[in-house]
């Protein structure tokens, strides 16, 4: 009987889904009972009428089917995303990037040595995240041991798969002395206390969604010896990496400057470009970083509408997808001013085309952009869900045996906003470009994540 | 009695509100009680506790308390919308200008020879974006005289501030033998009746709130004799004018190439550069054209999200209101793939921020973009309220005094998504950016146009 029971699907979800499976390729699953076990693994996607199907359908635990006006589609990955900074989102974003960190971000960050404000803010942001859609989420928390811990459980409470980082940060000039650790070994000790600590919090849940990572802030706030301390853990500890790398001129410069190499060979002299490590924005990354982040295995979280602040240039996806870069989607909250990575996704296209085109009239239209940079709503959509899933070596971000079933559900017939359906006008791969450039979180109906339902 | 009920104020709003009656400066009004006619027209703009308030409110026909948590912003002026392409927002981007035109557009604006089709799409598009905050906006109908009426009659319906216009377009190259006016008298012709069944639409509503627009697609869609004759009719009925200029690089070439002259010089020697005429796009204007296009007091409608997809360029706001231009913002829906105009305002600051540092980090940061470009949020919103009122000749955009009470509030304490106010974090300059980086339709929970609740 209960062998009988475990070979039950918990889950099957019937009706018509879009995924990217590859950067070029929208799949549209037309019709189909996806059927998913205990465990939350996607153990079939079958046509609605065939035999499979019908068996799974018949013995399920639930069956959930979609509404004619209701879309199945993978959730989203957001690679980067800065907790503390929430309250800030939306503001500060003319000043420069170092005043404002030191102005600004900084002095918020301090803040959640208060354990309250942690969680008055961090309860908002992830359930609010959720909705959006977003079913990863890989964040930094601050320096403060309790409140990544209060970051964990909320993810835990809201079911969302994450990856929560305390940041270690000490350098005596790229940090104010409110807020750093006071020494390298001071910001090692903490991570480990922090690692350690996220995965007693998930395991006494007996949950493996949330699990800690480690997060060096970027190299111009860490001492050599805090970056080198962070990739000895790293490999101690067997968990994942995420830093900032090449996001500005500023930044690109500084660790030329202080370092006397790229900010990529930088990081993996000690240690830290590792397999599945997250590098954010890398907006000036050179062809030889870039073939070496290929090569370990890392990954680069392009987050388009922060870099147009921050990074001073466009991130070339094309050009680090030709090389072979794992590239996904971040937000960059609050660098970035929006939530939720659809938003991301047509920034992405947006962004592209203006670094394909350019952006100077008065400049002669051959030589103006980088012809060959734009990418379209497919190639977004796959970055923020199975892009980003390959870059953090996680089975997320399609609909194929063996992947997780981290899921939304958008209702293109709600016709609240900009979003819906036309009779006779819309095919399936116009609802998804709808879908992606259209949906807000309102009309993101249902979510899940490991194949239980969050949202 | 009568002359004193007509003394009395009919709607005293009393709250918080922000607005930027020129373009680099935000006020706040704090604690005021706005004070507004029976004609729509505000007459007061006093602090709270004043005699004057207190006096005013005692004899207001509608006092109107908003809560803390809300702010009354004006209005959003919408420069230019496509009304027959709104099924089609978010799709088909990847294609060049002339083949969405031809097999993507053209084909879809042809429906609306189907009356019950158009009424469809009207009832869905005005109401949206009213629900954004768009209190006036600038439509190009499609060919057909009923449709353009259905949509005059959507707009007096949801009592929003509009311009309607039929689109004429006859040249045998630019346009399909299925989609056109035979010939250039026919098109002057059915403008010239539209023109008519509007103005009489609009005063059998008693309403002043709609006109018409003598609309010529751009001239690549039309022949000489059609752009005289417009250009004629314009003079000859005192209405505006809107048609698209400079748009992108093909047709800012073919502009040259055909009249030998600039789009604005050519479009200027129809007669259709007028005063408070609406230039759509403009990226590719020389400072000659738009110093023509300062000195006859026309304006340009920027419209961000648009260019990045059409245009091959940034249209440089600060050049523009340097050289004395009057600029408001559009959506160019459907080109522009969102609805609302507080999206086009953070992506006008975004696109301002591309165009100041460049897009391609293998350029020296020096030359890689065009320094003093940048435009701010407030900025934005000037362009997105005032700018559009000023371009169009219109009194809105303001609180003041003589202006119309075109409004919205925007609820900042729902923390139903992004925006939400922090206590002791926020003040009303980083809360008004917010509103205007984070606020959805959700978050718009009244919107008045001419001092009459319309949502």
């Amino acid at each position: 009987m209960s062998l009988e029971g475990a070979d039950r699907p918990a889950l099957v979800v019937v009706g018509t889904g879009h995924h990217a499976p590859t950067p070029d390729a929208l799949e549209v699953l037309d019709d189909v009972a996806i059927v998913v076990d205990h465990d939350g693994t996607i153990t079939g996607v079958h046509p609605r009428t065939s035999d499979d199907a019908r068996t799974a359908i018949e013995r399920a635990a639930e069956v959930v089917r979609l509404a004619p006006g209701q879309r199945v589609l993978p959730g989203l990955v957001d690679l980067h995303v800065h907790a503390p900074q929430w309250p800030q989102l939306g503001t500060g974003l003319d000043l420069p990037l170092e005043r404002w960190l030191f102005e600004y971000t900084f002095p918020l960050e301090a803040r959640y040595a208060d354990v309250a404000f942690a969680e008055s803010v961090y309860s908002h942001l992830v359930p609010t995240l959720v909705s959006h859609g977003t079913t990863t989420s890989v964040y930094y928390s601050s320096v403060h041991e309790r409140a990544t811990e209060l970051l964990a459980e909320q993810c835990l409470l809201a079911g969302q798969r994450a990856f929560v980082g305390r940041v270690a940060m000490d350098h005596p000039e790229g940090t104010p002395d409110w807020y750093r650790d006071a020494t390298a070994t001071d910001g090692v000790d903490a991570s480990a206390r922090s690692i350690e600590a996220v995965r007693r919090l998930a395991a006494s849940e007996g949950s493996t969604l949330v699990q800690p990572i480690v997060t060096p802030r970027f190299i111009p706030a860490c001492t050599d010896d805090l970056l080198r301390g962070l990739g000895e853990l790293a490999v101690a500890t067997g968990v994942r990496v995420q830093t900032h790398c090449s996001e500005s001129d500023w930044e690109h410069g500084y660790v030329l400057d202080r370092c006397g190499v790229s900010d990529t060979e930088a990081l993996a002299g000690f240690g830290l470009v590792r397999p599945h490590a997250v590098l954010a924005h890398g907006d000036h990354l050179g062809d030889d970083d870039l073939d070496t982040i290929a090569s370990i295995g890392a990954g680069v979280a392009h987050c388009p509408l922060s870099n147009a602040y921050f990074a001073n240039a466009v991130f070339p996806v094309r050009r680090a997808l030709a090389r072979g870069v794992h590239v996904g989607l971040g937000t960059d909250i609050a660098g970035g001013a929006h939530p939720g990575l659809l938003s991301q996704c047509a920034m992405a296209v947006t962004a592209s085309r203006m670094l394909d085109d350019g952006v100077d009239a008065r400049e002669d239209a051959a030589s103006r952009g980088v012809a060959g940079s734009r990418i379209d709503t497919v190639t977004a959509f796959h970055l923020a869900t199975a892009g980003g899933g390959d870059a953090l070596g996680l089975p997320v971000g399609r609909f194929e045996v063996g992947q997780q079933f981290d899921a939304i559900v958008v209702d293109v017939d709600a016709a609240r906003d900009g979003l819906r359906r036309w009779d006779g006008i819309d095919d399936e791969p116009r609802l998804f470009e709808k879908i992606v450039r259209l949906a807000s979180a309102a009309d993101i109906v249902t979510v899940w994540v490991a194949g239980r339902r969050v949202r």
